[in-house]
C-alpha cells in the first residue's frame, strides 16, 4: 500500500481497546510500520507487547514520540489535552496527529489549545465500533472490519495527512467517511451517547429501588441486550458526557418529552395510536439496522 | 412423568411464539399429550402442523377445546376475554386453563369477567422468554430451557391445577416460580415493558426528527443491541402498554426523572457524580446480568 506520506512508525497513545485494536490491526496487515505504545501503566503495556498488540512500549513520552510520522490518541476525551501538551515539545517536524474520540468538537479545542491553532497535519477521526468490554486485552485486530470510520477534517486540515489517515483506516477493513465535526457530534449524541445514557440510567434506577427487591433476577435476553452498553468503560462514558454535553442534554431533553407523549397515550388508553408508534419503530428498525451488514 | 392432575389433551389457542414453542416442547417431551391448535389464521395453523408444533388444529372453538384437559392461551392481552368467553360454553369439566400473557392482573380480571368468577383451575403465568421475532415459525421447543417461568395463583387456585401447570413448564426446562399477581406487574413492568417502551420510543424518535437525516446508518452493534427489542409485535405491545398501563406509566415518570437528574449533572459539568453513576450501574449489570447463566 503507498500512503500520501510516508509512515514507518506510529505511536499510539493510550493502549486500551480501540487505540489497541488500531495498532494490532495495522500489525496484523503486515505493513512495514513500526508501532511504539505510550501510556502510564506500565503492566498494560507490557500485555500489549505479549499479545502482539504493539512492537515496544515507552513510558515517558519523548521516547515514545520520538521520530514517529504519526501519533494516534486513543485516550479518554479528558486526557486529550494533556496528552497533547506533553507530546507537543517532543514531535517529529511534519509528524500527523489523529484520535479515535467519540466526540470532535471537544478534541478540536484540546489540539487548538495545546497548539494555539490547529496544526495542518492533525487529522479528527472517531471509529464507530466498540464492546462493552475496554482494555487492551480486549484489542482486535479485525474490530473495524467493515465498520464506520468518521473523520472530521476542518479548513486546516491538509489533505496529503487526511488521505494517510484514510489508507490506514482502510487497511483495517473500515468504511471511511468524512463529516463536519459539529454533525457529527449532534449525530454521534443521538444515535450512541442517548443510548448509553438510557442504558446507565436504567440500571442505575432499578439497583436503586429498594421497593421491588433485586428485580435483575427477574430479566432475559430483552434486558441484556437493551442493558449491554451499561456495561462500558464508566471513565470513557463520563468524559464522553462532559464534553458533548451540550448535544447530550440536548437529546436527553427530547427523549424526556418522547416519553411524556407514550405516557398520555398510555393514561389515555389510546390503543390506535399506542399500535402506530410501536409499529413504525418497529418497521423503521427492521428496515434500517436488521439491513445492515455490520 | 407424572401429573397431579391428568393431562391427555392440551389445546393451544393461539399459536405464536410462545403458545407455538409450549406446544413444540410438550410434543419434543414424547409425552402421550396430544396438542390442538386454535386460531383464525388457517395458513398458520397448516403451518403449525407441518413444523411439528401441534398434532392437529381447529378454528372452531367447541371442536378445539373439545375434550381438553388444558387450555393454555397464547393471544396478545386485549384477546384473552372474548376468547374466554368463547370457550367458555365448550369446556370439559374440570378442564385446566392456563396463560403466557405478560401482565397478570389484566387476565386475572379478563377471566373473572368471562366466567362470573375465577375457576379453582385457572393458572395464571408467564414465561419470561422471547425473542424479537414472532410467529409460529419462530417457535422453539426449547425456547423455555433454564428460563424463569413465573406462576400468579390466586386464593381460588386449585392446588392441584397449579401443580400441573408447574410440571408442564418443568417439562420444557423451565425454573418455576410463584408470585403475587400485582407484584408480578409491577416487577415486568420495571425491567420488561419499560425497556421495552424506551427502545420504541428512541427509534421512533430518532425516525421522526428530520433535522439530522437518516441517523441510523451511523449506528453499530451497541444501537443494535440496545434496540432489538424495539423490532417486538407491535399488537402485543400495545395490549401490554395498555393492560399494564398504570405500573408502567409509573415506571416511565420515575424514568423521566432519572433522566432529568443526569440532564442536571450534565449541565452542572459534575464529572464526579456522572462517573459514580456509570460506575454503579455498570457493576451492578456486570454482577447481575452478566454472571446470569441464561
Amino acid at each position: 500500500m503507498s500512503l500520501a506520506l510516508p509512515v514507518k512508525k506510529i505511536t499510539v497513545v493510550g493502549v486500551g481497546l480501540i487505540g489497541g485494536s488500531f495498532a494490532k490491526g495495522i500489525k496484523a496487515s503486515g505493513q512495514p510500520i513500526e508501532i511504539v505504545g505510550y501510556g502510564h501503566n506500565e503492566a498494560n503495556l507490557q500485555l500489549a507487547v505479549e499479545l502482539g498488540v504493539v512492537d515496544r512500549y515507552a513510558t515517558d513520552m519523548a521516547e515514545a514520540v520520538k521520530d514517529s510520522d504519526l501519533i494516534m490518541l486513543g485516550v479518554p476525551l479528558g486526557a486529550m489535552q494533556s496528552a497533547l501538551e506533553a507530546m507537543r515539545p517532543y514531535l517529529k517536524e511534519g509528524a500527523i496527529i489523529s484520535d479515535v474520540g467519540s466526540a470532535k468538537m471537544s478534541v478540536i479545542e484540546a489540539v487548538k489549545t495545546a497548539f494555539g491553532e490547529l496544526p495542518a497535519r492533525f487529522v479528527a477521526g472517531h471509529p464507530i465500533a466498540g464492546k462493552e468490554k475496554s482494555g487492551v486485552a480486549a484489542a482486535d485486530a479485525e474490530l473495524f472490519v467493515k465498520h464506520r470510520v468518521i473523520l472530521t477534517p476542518t479548513p486546516e486540515t491538509e489533505q496529503a495527512a487526511l488521505e494517510t489517515v484514510r489508507s490506514l483506516w482502510q487497511l483495517l477493513g473500515a468504511d471511511v467517511i468524512d463529516m463536519e465535526p459539529d454533525y457529527h457530534d449532534e449525530v454521534l449524541a443521538a444515535t450512541s451517547h442517548l443510548p448509553h445514557m438510557l442504558a446507565f440510567g436504567l440500571v442505575e434506577m432499578l439497583n436503586e429501588h429498594p421497593e421491588l427487591g433485586n428485580v435483575f433476577q427477574y430479566t432475559a435476553g430483552g434486558f441484556r441486550d437493551f442493558t449491554r452498553i451499561a456495561s462500558s468503560d464508566a471513565v470513557m462514558w463520563r468524559d464522553i458526557a462532559l464534553s458533548n454535553g451540550k448535544a447530550i442534554s440536548k437529546w436527553l431533553r427530547h427523549y424526556q418529552q418522547a416519553i411524556g407523549h407514550m405516557i398520555e397515550l398510555i393514561e389515555q388508553q389510546d390503543g390506535d395510536a399506542l399500535y402506530a408508534l410501536f409499529h413504525e419503530a418497529k418497521t423503521a428498525r427492521d428496515k434500517h439496522i436488521l439491513k445492515k451488514t455490520d
